[in-house]
C-alpha cells in the first residue's frame, strides 16, 4: 500500500475530500471484458450511501458514481477505469471553530502536526466519505470475479455492536441482506434498534465488529512472505477509517487455544481435501485453502458526538469539543459494505497475482 | 508488501528455507552513514536465537548474521546490504513421510496446492526460520533509528499465554528484560512457567498475545488513506508466521466502546498537546500522535504437536500426524523479538517517507 | 512504472481515452504547502494545446484543467491532486471503418490483439491526448520544484525535424520561447517553416528531435543501480508516445568516442567542483552531477497521414489506410511540453526520494 | 524501477560491491517448477565473465554462482531465489589515493557528494560487477522462458566500436557466438580486433554499440501508458553501467524519416497478421506486435584509462588521475552478455504481467 494506492495488480488509488467538488476511484489494471456499467456500480453504492435508514446520517447525497474512462461499449478496456463521484450536498456553513479547534479522537491534529495544513471541512480526506470510492472500486472487483471466481460470494455482517452481540447459534446467512444492521441474526433485530435509539439519546455513539466472509474462493491465493493474503487482508481492513482491530479465523482468540484444540484436522472428501473446521478462517501459510476466508474487524465508535469533550485549538487554548451535525450513532453498520468491497478488491487482486507467477488454478493435485 | 518484500523506502526482501544453504535479507534503501556491524545486529538475533531457554526449541543454530554488502568501514553506504545467515544445523534425516504428509494447520497443504511442488524439509520457506532475518533487518532500523529518532524506544512483551494474562495493575517495563518469557509482570512468572511445563508434558502447544510499544516516536508518521501507519503495522505483524490477529489501541475491544469512552482527550501540556489516554494506540487517521505506539498481535498454537492429528497424503490416503522433533510449545516467545523487529522497520519506513514527502519533523505548530 | 502510474513517491497516475468523457492525472504524493490554482497549472497545458498555430493539429480544445482534489485555500494539502481535463470537442462521427481496420504504424493492432476489445474512438487510451495529463502533472511539479529547488530552471526545445537540424554554433536559450517550433536556432526558422510546409503538402508526416535540459538541479540526485536518475529520465521519455529513442548527455553518440575524448575532467570552482565538458549530460553513476541535465528523444513521424498505406481489417482482408482528419505533420512539436513535464516529474520524485533517504541536500563535501 | 530493484512480478534485486565479500541478485517471484541448476545459470555467467580474452580484464574472477534459495530438486519452488557470487580476487592494496581522488567519468564525486561516504575499492557498487548479477537473473529468466515462451530466442551483438561500424549488408546471425566481439558480421573481425589493439596500446579506450533481438515474442506484451513494453527495456538498458542512449527500432533516426518512409505496413500472412518492415522495432503503443524486438544501446567508453586526466581530490585540490590495473580497453564487449540478460528479464517480466492481467495468450483474433 502506498499512500492512497492498494493493490498489486488490480490497484486502486482513490482520492478525493468530503466536501471538495468530487471523489473517486482511479483503478488501474483491471481485466479487459468485464461487463459493467454504473448502474451495477450503483447496485453497491447506494448499500453504503447515507440516508438509507434511521440508524446513520441524514446527509443526503446521491453518491452517483460516473465511469470517466476504461469502459467502452460497456466492457473493461484493461486501461484505468476513472469512477467518480461529485459531492453534491456541500452545504455552506461557517467553517470557524472546526477550522481552530482539533475534535478529539479525530485527524484533526495529526493532519495539522504533519502537513501545517488541512482541509478541516467534514474531515477532509480522513471523511468516511472516502469509503464511498472503495466501494464503487469494490463493485467493479466483484464484476470481474464474475467470471474469474464464479462461484464466489461475498458477505459481510456485524456480529457486535457495543452490548450487543449476535448468538452464533442463530446464523443465518440468508437474514443478512434483510436488515438495517446487516445482521445475521433477526432474532435479536429488535434488542439492537433498541440499543441504538438509547445510544443517540445519549448523544453518544458506539462501536462495531464485522465479519467478511469470502465463500467459494479456489485454494492457492496468496503468496509468502509479505505478499500473504490475510497480510494483505489485515492491511485492507485496518485501512478503513476507524478500525482498531482485524482478526483471521480465530483471530486474537488464537492466544487462549491449545494445538490440539486449535488445529484444523484434513479428512479427503469427494472433491478433494477437506477440513474439519476452519479455526485458520481459511489461510494456511498466506494461503488461501480453499475454505470459506474469514476476516473479523472492529470499527470505534465515532469522536463526533454531542457530549461535550476537552480538547484544544490550534494555538493551544484548551476549548470543549460537542460535534454538531449529521453523524451516525454507530459507523460500524455503513462499514459492512466497505469491508466487502475490500474483501473483493484483495481476492480479485490475489487471483490475478496468482494467474501471473503461476498460471491458472492451483498447480498441485491432491489424490 | 510485494511477495516477499515489505516497505516503501526502507524496503526488506527477505529469502531463504528452513534447511536451505542461507537465508537473509536484503535490505535496500537504508540511510547512508549509520554505524553498524555483525556483532551489534548479532545481539538482537541472540535474543530470537531457538535452544536459549528450556522454554524454545532445542535446535541448535547459532544464526550467525553476516555482513556482504552496504556497510564500509563501519557505516552503511546507502546501498543495499545483504544480511545473511547460514544454516548450520541441516540434521541429515529421511524426509519421505514429511514429503507425502500435509501437517494439519500448516502450509504444507497450500504450498502443494499452489505451486505445484514444495521444499518440504522443515517448513521450507514458511518455517519460521525466515523470522530471523526480519529481526536482523530490524536491527538495522534500530541503529538507522538511533540517529534518526534519538529517543525512540521499541519494546515487546508477552500479554497473554493460553490461559495465562498479565495483570496490568503489576506492569513493570523494566522487568520485561528480565525473564524469558519477555514478561511484564513478574510476580506471574511461576505461574506461566508451571503452566508451560504442563501443556509441554501433555505434548501440546499453547497460542500467546504479543504486545509491542514504540514510545518517543514523533508525532506526524503515516499517511492516509492506503499508506496508513497502523496500516502498514497491522500488515507487518500479519505477515509474521502464524500470527492471526491485529490490534491497534483498544483493537477488537473498540467495537464495545461508546464514543464518551473511547475518545482521547487533549489537553496543551508544556511540551505541547497531551492526551488524557491512549485508547486510539498512538495513531489517528493513520498517523501518529507523538504518544505511545500500541500494537497487539495473537499467535496460534504450533500445529506441530505430538498429539495425533488426523490428515492426508498427497495421493489422499487418510493418516495421523505426529510431528516429532525439536518445536517450542509456545512459538509466541520467540515471537516477541520479531514484532519488535517489524515495528523498528515500519517507524523507520514512515521516517523516511515522511522526510522525503513532507521534510524534516513535523510541519505544524500548536501553541 | 506500473502500467498507467509513474514516479516513486510522486506517483503521477493517468487515466482516460480520446473520446472519452474525460482524462486526467491522479498525482498522489505531492508535498504538502505548495501553493497551486488551476490558471497556474492552464499556463502549461495551454502550451502543448492543439489548435495554437498553422502547424498543430486544428481539433479545437480548451483542454481546461479542474483541480478535484488535494488543493484546499490555495494550497496543496498533501493528499491526492486530482487533474482533470473534459473532452469537449467530440465530434459525432462514424467510426464504422476505423472500428474494422489497423492503421499502420498505430497501437490499434497491439490493443486489439492483447485485450480482445479497443475503444477505436481517436485511438483511445493510445492517442497523444493522454499527454495533456502529463503536462498538468508536470505543471504541479514544477510548482513544487520553485520551493524545493528554487533555481530550477527546465527547457525543452526542437534539435531537428527530419532534415533540418539546429545549428548549435547559433544556439540560442532565450529564443526558445519566442516562436512556434521551440526552436534554439531562430535564424533558420523560414527555412523549418517551409519544409513544414512542403511535408503538409506532400500528405506526409516527419519524425523530430527534442532535447530537454534540467538547469540547476542539485548533485545528489538518483540512485544506484536501478533508480538511477537517467534509467528514469530514460523510461519517462520513452513512456511518450511514438518515442523510439532516448539519449543523456552524448547519447548514441558515445558508442563511437574515444576515453580521452568523452571523460569530463574535474577542476574546482569557486563554489565547488566544475566540469571542463558535459559529454555525461549531468549524470555519473546514475547520480547528478550539479551540471545541466541533458535529456534528448527522438518521435518518429505520425502513422496518420494522407497517403495511403496498405493495411487489414479484423477480418484479416486487406485494404489501404488514408487517415484523414486533423493531425500534425509534426508531432513532435507538441512533444517539447510533454518533455519538459516529465523532466519536472522525474526530478522531484528524485528530490523527494533523495531528501526520504539521505536528508536535505547532498551530504559531502569537497574542499 | 526501485533503487536497486526491477521489474513487476519477476523482481530482481542486486546487491553487492567489487571488492566486499560477495554480490547476488534476490528474485522474487519466479514461476514455480522451472528446472535451473547452478551449472545452467554458470553457462551465461562464463559469457561475461572477464578474463576470457585478451580484449578483456585481466582479472581473473571464476565468478561461480551459487543458488541459495528458491530451487529443491532441481526445480524453482516460487519463493525467493538468491544468487550469489563470491568475489574471491580481492588483490589487497592500497586504497589510499583512489579514496581521496574522484576519477573523472567515474561515479566517484556523485556518490561522494550524495551519501558523504563511498565504498571507493574497484568503484565499489557502481562497479560493473554488479552486471555479473544481472546475468545470472537474466540466466533464471531464460529458464523459464524456456517453458513460457518455447520459441523465443534472444541474441546481443556489437553493431559499433568506435570508428568500426558493421556492415548490415553482410549481416550473420549465426556468425555471432563464434567471436570475441558478438559481432554479426565476421568479415570485419580482423580490421576490429587491428582497431581495438591500436585503442590499447594508445592508453585509451573506446565506445561501443549493443543491439539486443528478441525473436519469437508472442504479440500483446507491454501495458499502455508507463507500464510500456518499451518504456521498461529503455530502463532496463539505461540501468546498465555506462549506458547512454537507448533505441527501439528506427531510435534516433525515427526523427529523419517521414510518415511514408517510416510506417510498416501490415498484410495479411498465412499464420497471421505481417509487416513489410519492421521500423517498430516489434513494439507499437507499447505492445508487442510479434515481430522481432530490437532495442540499440550506446556504452560510452570506460574513463579507467591511462592517459592522465585533470581531476581533484576530496579537500578540493587538483591532481591528475592516470588509472592503472585491469581495464577493458572496449568494456562494451562485456555488455552484451549484460543486455541480453536484462532483455531476457523484461520479456518474461511482461509474459506474467500479460498472464495476470489479461490471462494466456493474445486476447484478440484476426481473421
Amino acid at each position: 500500500m502506498s499512500l492512497n494506492t492498494f493493490g498489486h495488480l488490480f490497484r486502486v488509488t482513490t482520492w478525493g475530500e468530503s466536501h471538495g467538488p468530487a471523489l473517486g476511484a482511479t483503478v488501474d489494471g483491471c481485466p479487459p471484458g468485464v461487463p459493467v456499467d454504473e448502474a451495477g456500480l450503483q447496485h453497491w453504492l447506494d448499500r453504503r450511501r447515507p440516508g438509507q435508514s434511521k440508524h446513520t446520517t441524514q446527509r443526503k447525497e446521491p453518491d452517483a458514481v460516473r465511469i470517466l474512462s476504461g469502459v467502452f461499449e460497456g466492457q473493461t478496456t484493461g486501461t484505468p477505469v476513472q469512477l467518480m463521484i461529485e459531492n453534491t450536498d456541500q452545504r455552506s456553513r461557517d467553517y470557524g471553530e472546526i477550522a481552530r479547534t482539533f475534535r478529539p479522537g479525530h485527524a484533526d491534529i495529526t493532519y495539522h502536526l504533519k502537513y501545517g495544513l488541512r482541509d478541516y471541512r467534514g474531515g477532509g480526506r480522513s471523511s468516511a466519505r472516502e469509503t464511498a470510492a472503495r466501494v464503487a472500486a469494490g463493485g467493479l472487483a466483484r464484476a470481474a470475479l464474475a467470471a474469474l471466481a464464479p462461484g464466489l460470494e461475498i458477505k459481510g455482517y456485524m456480529t457486535r455492536m457495543g452490548e450487543m452481540e449476535i448468538d452464533r447459534a442463530r446464523f443465518d446467512w440468508d437474514a443478512i441482506e434483510g436488515n438495517d444492521f446487516w445482521m445475521p441474526d433477526p432474532q435479536a433485530l429488535p434488542e439492537w434498534e433498541t440499543y441504538l435509539q438509547s445510544i443517540r439519546k445519549a448523544q453518544n455513539s458506539v462501536g462495531a465488529e464485522i465479519e467478511v466472509v469470502a465463500r467459494g474462493a479456489p485454494p492457492g491465493l496468496g503468496a509468502p512472505v509479505y505478499g500473504k493474503l490475510d497480510t494483505d487482508l489485515a492491511a485492507a481492513m485496518m485501512s478503513i477509517n476507524a478500525v482498531k482491530g482485524v482478526e483471521i479465523g480465530e483471530g486474537m482468540a488464537a492466544a487462549g487455544l491449545t494445538g490440539t484444540e486449535n488445529a484444523d484436522e484434513i479428512v479427503m472428501g469427494a472433491q478433494g481435501p477437506e477440513y474439519t473446521t476452519n479455526h485458520a478462517g481459511g489461510v494456511l501459510g498466506g494461503i488461501s485453502t480453499g475454505q470459506d476466508i474469514v476476516v473479523r474487524f472492529a470499527v470505534k465508535p465515532t469522536s463526533s458526538i454531542l457530549t461535550p469533550r476537552r480538547s484544544i485549538t490550534t494555538d493551544g487554548t484548551a476549548t470543549e469539543v460537542v460535534t454538531k451535525g449529521r453523524h451516525d450513532p454507530c459507523v460500524g453498520i455503513r462499514a459492512v459494505p466497505v469491508g466487502e468491497a475490500m474483501m473483493a478488491c484483495v481476492i480479485l487482486d490475489h487471483l490475478l497475482l496468482h494467474r501471473g507467477q503461476v498460471g491458472d488454478g492451483p498447480q498441485g493435485r491432491i489424490g
